[in-house]
């Protein structure tokens, strides 16, 4: 009997992408998608390109939390209680929020707000397989990384573990989707439409969690990060500007490259300036790494969909690693056999 | 009886909004409008909305430069014999090419290709209003700068001026009318829609002449320069990252913005980041400043329609100058007397 | 002394646009704008590209209808008790909502609901310029028409007066804008993007508008009305797809077409289908017609910018035909003098 | 040994889109993929979201042909010639030019020039698996339909099987993909974006195939058919005003929907007009059908991608039944099971 799963928080862009990718997954059971709001809706008349025909439903644990595996895509500071309650009754959890993301309560209280589930922060593993694929294996909670910071972090993690970060700035780009479903001036077509500014200027929440990971890659650096608003739905690209500890030259960034990532599934690596559209709909990261020979610094570009590898299909690549399945089931196409050489 | 004015290359996207607003001047004649492709057509059938109902002609000296002035809009080398041929003639001359903007051929020549007239070097002058505003009054040779110089410029030019800048990454996001009217796979709408991602990595040929203009204001730096296209028709953000050679407090940094700005026409200063759509259809360059402390950097973004302040009317506003006219004259609308505070 | 105006209502769309064209109308004087909401808040930190450094009042009418005209921009319904309460004071007004635009109060009920002011039915004036400019001159009450009606009304008049029309289907199309201020999922840009559909199927309230029109121009029909939403900002274009009563050859056509329209400053006539980004921002309807000779159909398209002709701009149309003033002031450009020939 | 598949002409968005389908089919092999330019380059260079790291090669028979099948993605007249070679070689052949889908060579030679291959005409079977299921199993030669006449036929076949249609206008929408890969005044983004007109007025081609396939179902009518280009990028929308020949109640109506389409795979029925984005990548075509009683007209909605259902993975759901496989097989999402009844 296939595993199951609810997913909890199915209203919303990410939560509803998940409901999908788990409803296809061939070695997984949808058992229940719940909401905090619409419940009563049917997901397909919500969203219905994702073909989900399941009513939303209101949170009722003895009845949803009766599963092996739940993803959770609750707004920061609403997962935590939920989260600890799933856990208790011995629910292994995604978590799409940013709670279990920050080890230290102290920092995601200064960043977010008073921590509701500190004891929970021990056991959250962090949820980047290309980093932590073996702690993934089996484990109990994971925090799927925020959209920027999985860019971010695959964008810079050879360098960092190579000891060659001194310093980086991350101009990030994202399409709208990644603002949420809310409806907001912000998000109103009219104001998105042919228009282009940066936003969260200068404190972007992302900032710790890129730090933190940064930080145990060997990377000890207080980053600028700085996020901007694209006429687009999904789509997100991070420009890494690197001042490198020492010179590297070209090839050998490209080999670090290769040997960092040449046997991943969803890590992707070209010669050319990746774009948004080459990754739309798939969990892949597309990266190249580029030096401007002039100024002395390296540029990486990484460039994934928000919505799938920035949430629900990376969550779903956690759940496949946590239940032992197949890194890449449900979760296709990985990256062709045939990779294109960087440069 | 108000100075004529002809546009050579006005089938292109900057040369056919030159023409429309020199027609629309209240104190130029436009005389005629020439071109290198599509002569015999009527520009208001190529671009319906500019509304100018001439015909496009093919070049003829004799007719077409006996004028009072001349906007020429070739591309790069083969603007140089053409204004030399109307400087012989006597015709003031705005050039929106790069082939007069860098004052040593030879940085010319490492970047694009042998000058042809590089006798003419030492007259032209920057058009940037804001910095050369004397020199261009009564000029004979304007070099109208590049669309992300003239952003670039006018975000940096405060902090260069006051010794500020130590280091700086420009990170600068163009629509498409940026890549000019050609019909490219590059420009193909199914190729920009919906996608996001940089180019020019990493030596694009706007470098040299923001360096030359940086250091004639005082900073020697050797720039990180990198665009990204964007899916809108007309707008640019450039995102300016800067490390600054001394601890400078927000509300002094603002100061010396206001200092610079503060009676400028078309220069607007805002609190927050501006967006590409707040600068659209204007000659408006909309800037804000921001500080992170955490990182010791200096932000400042800086908005303009690349076809408008960034090329043509940019272009009459200088044109306005060297005539003598109201230098906001056939360009409105300016920043509003009210200006809003910066932060 | 210029005549003094308030727009009431401008924090939406077609008041704040309405509120911008007043401020810099040469002969009309903007007193104040007053809203529902953001009371307190600039209309140039709500809309910066207006540029209208005014703050948003609460209503007052003893400070803000001493005025000699007014710009009423609030919902249907709301609308009629500030209009009744302006022209007591003797206030002349435009108004932008249905409220006044339907001549008999039990039409108004069935498709809006209870009329609140219908004593005033008798005075108003169905703010069209093109049809009705002898009424409109000095009136004291103007129903400004809906955006659909506008450009379905020019495009079929010429047909409705020489009693050709026995039968029409209306495929029109908008861009966003159209939808108002509101953010709503149906508004949110991950909504719309990508994204086109039909509404309001089948019974649009703008169809008593156009039908109470057609009407008085002669034809008695039931017009089938249907919109659809667009992924752009402004913009419309009405299909319409007339079943002729007699058969007419395209050059009567077009000699129809020339005889309503050859004079008028606002309407332009293209022999190829009008695009909407050719009327962008502007107060003109662009109209082309044509034979379908195998089915037998007459078929017209008309492009506005729904801000502007479909609302705003001809609101200021309006007012000026109302105080005297040149009708195409302050809201230029107007149809080229050289017009292009139909076909 | 799975069936082998050549494409031929997969330089272009539908061949490349086919060539990715045939890739990832369970039951398919990728022989591989011709082209008339861009020789040598490899398809994910081109392509990169489709991942198929095939070089694109000349024709070459010899080699290309030894396969089961093949998709000809080549423009109308060049691919008669090529289809005639690969059935003189046994190849089945999925042909999506126009070359095969009008049974009399004398109205193809009207609407496009002369025919090359007619003596084919009679093999080829009209590849709209709802409509000819039992003729295309098996079948040697497919004429795969255009994108308007699918989405046009499938919302019009149950009214035309059931006499209703005395007279039918469809004005149709689609995203620019479908004016394919050539780069043109027409395709830059430039003049698209933020734009919206008809084209093709008012003869386009797919009018004679619409009225064929309407005759074969048993409506005898002249169509009114008109296109307009809208800016996204995948996507079409026919909207179908049809006068009834009788009288018929909703509820009718929807029955003749639901018996037409309740055991389709690829038909989904809403009661809600169907946006393009509900259908986007998928072989799914969705339908709305409504009742205008004012006007006594019926209105048909039909959404479809048209590069999938309106191209590519129509022809490989055509493959399918022509080789004996699943009909659903590598073209999934399939209409859900639980299906939203109409209304």
């Amino acid at each position: 009997m296939p595993p199951s799963v609810s997913v909890f928080g199915s209203a919303g862009f990410t939560g509803a992408l998940a409901a999908r990718l788990v409803l296809r997954h061939p070695s997984l059971e949808l058992r229940a998608v719940t909401a905090r709001s619409d419940v009563g809706r049917r997901l397909d008349d919500l969203y219905p390109h994702h073909r989900v025909s399941l009513e939303l439903e209101e949170l009722d644990l003895d009845r949803h939390a009766d599963v092996d595996a739940a993803i959770v895509a609750y707004p920061h500071g609403a997962a935590a209680p939920l989260v600890a309650q799933l856990r208790e009754r011995g629910v292994r959890v995604v978590d799409l929020s940013a709670d279990f993301r920050l080890h230290d309560p102290n920092v995601y209280g200064q960043w977010y707000r008073s921590h509701e589930a500190p004891d929970l922060l021990g056991e959250a593993v962090y949820g980047l397989p290309e980093l932590y694929r073996e702690q993934l294996r089996g484990a109990g909670l994971v925090a799927n990384p925020g959209c920027y910071p999985t860019a971010s972090l695959l964008a810079l993690a050879p360098l960092a573990r190579a000891g060659l970060i001194e310093d980086v700035i991350i101009d990030a780009k994202s399409g709208v989707s990644g603002a949420g479903r809310a409806a907001t001036d912000k998000t109103h077509f009219v104001t998105v439409d042919e228009n282009l500014n940066a936003y969260g200027v200068p404190r972007h929440r992302h900032i710790p969690e890129i730090e933190q990971e940064l930080a145990a890659l060997g990377a000890n650096v207080m980053i600028t990060f700085i996020p901007h608003l694209v006429p687009l739905d999904q789509g997100e690209l991070v420009s890494c500007y690197v001042t490198p500890s020492s010179v590297a030259d070209l090839g050998s960034l490209e080999a670090l490259y290769e040997d960092a990532y040449g046997g991943e599934s969803f890590v992707e690596l070209a010669s050319r300036p990746p774009g948004v559209r080459d990754v739309r709909e798939t969990n892949i990261c597309r990266i190249s790494v580029h030096r401007d020979e002039r100024a002395g610094r390296l540029i990486v570009f990484a460039a994934i969909d928000n919505l799938w590898k920035g949430a629900a299909s990376q969550a779903v690549q956690n759940l496949n690693l946590m239940l032992g399945l197949p890194e890449d089931e449900g979760i296709g196409p990985t990256v062709s056999a045939v990779r294109e050489a960087v440069r």
